[in-house]
């Protein structure tokens, strides 16, 4: 138990410690920290009190997270240990230090949160074989939904880590290329997305990175992910039809992607490993593991439409069904000789379970199958797919006896089309 | 004229003024420079000494060209005309303070040239009509070699900023997930690369940038690239092959591109603007030109075994073949929303033109029509795909009346792969 107060639906107890990077309001100065209950914990101010040793005192000094990811899970784990430490009911260092609790101690109300990392690279892979399997049902028939590779490797492709923005950060419904019938049949136009998404996925920061030249093996590649963040994956599915061939999503995805901004670390995580689903066929040695396991994270998403009351909660999924696992993705990754860095993102794709009332699908394409099957919303509305004032809530949380380990929330609200780029 | 002495083959003389990143042998300190015959010129050196006005004297205090970059079009000509004037024969300001020339003016062979900019995202286009004709055919046959959207839109594909690497960086042949031929058919295994690849491109480095959920005009992305550079987009066609469906290449090209050290701006080559191809049917308003035009610059790629005496060029091609230009690309990719930040890389896929003795084609795969017709080399050997040992050799340059504006080189040596990865 911390001195700090915490009600047991808090995303933040003293088991959670996840990392972020804030900034008082109105100030520009970006410094780490934890949360605690409803409260920031400033790092830097603690490291200024002498709190830390080296390295992990010279990372706390940073504006971005990527010096600590680097330091790798030794030093993660001595500074968890320190923030748990700290932070106890029992530890009078900061309980009975007015001055350094006034200093470091903040109600999140007070502050803005960033990103987390200087996102060097964005990678999204596509893990979830319910998702794989609707989505290529839709497109190509249930006999031939998953693609020939799929249940031979972790699919991925390379995303745009400049239009990654923080929880709370409106987006722009896009434009671009799509078909449209005219006078002679289908014809490319460019006009607004018609059909605007979201993706509740997961994001895995990289902490240690690999050289290149060389791969990281399955079997270590956990101690290589710092922690896990919510991810909205913003899709414009008319776009991403017409351009999607021969060579993958572009302008249909590089407009914008969202995530929570605290970083729950796997130490955090460690006590809702679970299972993860068998593989057959069985995977090449490569992508075999010994100890192969999930995360057992409660996942939602919700929408909430602009001037409604109440959102209405369209997804509930959890991470523990994808196919592959996060060192699934970083071993093959890597295996040609990539190099990861500290601060990279590695998205697990929409992560869908497939439930009888539908409620497992995460992303609206599925949900709606396609746009024939509308959902219903609580202010009476319905969509098949995003309108401009809509707010998408993703939430996720790990459930403890008494407690939660959770990701706060994604959020972000659909804007209509910029006046300068309307078509 | 330069006081600075400079041979007509030279491609760095007055009228060029790249520019790139350098440390002393042997130093850690990286420094703005620009090239001049044979000489690097520190522009730091220069900055300390007052030769530049705010803001380029802070930009060239920098160990990349970022904020260089971003300082847009009227800086960058700014610079470039001090520069000019600085290494004329008939400005004393350099050429009679010999203590400034010893500290800034130094022998190319003395120093290392590092990537010229921190590369943020990393996107790779795929201009060439005659290429995606050529691999079109060979995958689809001639009635259907480009694919539906192919002349309505400039494909690309987000690509892997974290693994470019400078001209002279040997690169380790990957290994990947591949079909082979076993007792079952066809099954998928992990093995070394077998049809290794280079790709003749050049990249376009982005200056001023712009704001998410804003686009650039067509008619003023010019002024958003601050120069060219050459790239080899090294490909492993085999782990291509099986991964590319649905979501693009992704192993097959991450583990290694090679760029050359030095950018030449937009100011040097525009005594080489050319007309581009014309477009049929014509593109979308958004992508349509007022003053359409390419750049003429003459590019070759040589294939260097080990132990060989002298290299074998395998292409010679043009810039000014690509039927979408570099404004097109900015506009296109901007079109939706994306942000672009200084020292983002824009590739313009394999460069390729049809002639009939096949000099023009940009890469293996074309060249060797799919690994059929092998390559002569000086040295007696054929090449249906790289060997361990070969050194890839690009090279460009802009022939001017009596001097050319030139790129030098960008070179990799493939090394084996890693006996750690061996399989």
């Amino acid at each position: 138990m911390s001195f700090v107060p915490c009600e047991p639906s808090s995303h933040f107890p003293l088991q959670n410690l996840p990392y972020g990077v804030f900034s008082r309001r109105g100030a520009h100065d970006r410094r780490i920290c934890t949360a605690i209950g409803s409260y920031v914990l400033d790092l830097k101010s603690l490291s200024d009190a002498g709190c830390f040793s080296q390295p992990v005192a010279a990372a706390f000094q940073q504006g971005t997270l990527n010096d600590f990811m680097a330091l790798g899970r030794t030093h993660w784990s001595e500074a968890r240990q320190t923030l748990t430490q700290l932070l106890s009911q029992e530890s009078p260092r900061l309980r009975d230090d007015s001055d350094l609790r006034s200093k470091a101690l903040l109600h999140q109300a007070d502050v803005e949160m960033h990103l987390p990392a200087s996102i060097g690279d964005y990678t999204d892979f596509y893990l979830s074989r319910e998702h794989a399997t609707n989505c290529g049902t839709m497109l190509r028939g249930a006999d031939n939904a998953l693609s020939p590779n799929w249940l031979s490797l972790p699919v991925a492709y390379h995303g745009r880590s400049s239009s990654i923005v923080v929880s709370g950060t409106p987006v722009h419904r896009p434009r671009g290329q799509v078909l449209k019938d005219g006078k002679d049949g289908k014809q490319p136009v460019l006009d607004r997305c018609q059909i605007l998404d979201f993706e509740l996925e997961m994001g895995a920061f990289v902490g240690r990175g690999n050289g290149m030249g060389t791969s990281t093996d399955v079997n270590s590649a956990g101690d290589h992910i710092f922690g896990l963040v919510l991810l909205n994956d913003w899709s414009a599915r008319d776009i991403q039809k017409w351009e999607m061939a021969p060579l993958g999503p572009f302008n249909s995805k590089n407009w914008a992607s969202s995530i929570s901004p605290w970083v729950v670390t796997m130490d955090a995580l460690a006590p809702f490993r679970c299972p993860a689903p068998s593989q057959a066929p069985q995977a090449l040695p490569y992508l075999q593991e010994t100890d192969r396991h999930s995360f057992d994270i409660c996942l939602e998403a919700e929408i909430l439409p602009a001037g409604a009351d109440e959102p209405t909660r369209v997804t509930l999924s959890n991470l523990k069904h994808l196919y592959w696992t996060l060192p699934q993705m970083v071993a093959h990754h890597t295996v040609g000789g990539c190099n990861l860095r500290p601060g990279d993102l590695l998205g697990t794709g929409t992560i869908s379970c497939n439930t009888a009332d539908r409620q497992g699908l995460g992303c609206l394409l599925e949900k709606t199958w396609n746009g024939t099957k509308p959902v219903k919303l609580a202010d009476g509305t319905e969509r098949l797919y995003l309108e401009n004032g809509d707010t998408v809530i993703l939430r996720g949380y790990c459930q403890g006896p008494g407690y939660r380990v959770g990701f706060g929330e994604c959020t972000g609200q659909v804007l209509p089309t910029r006046t300068s780029m309307d078509v």
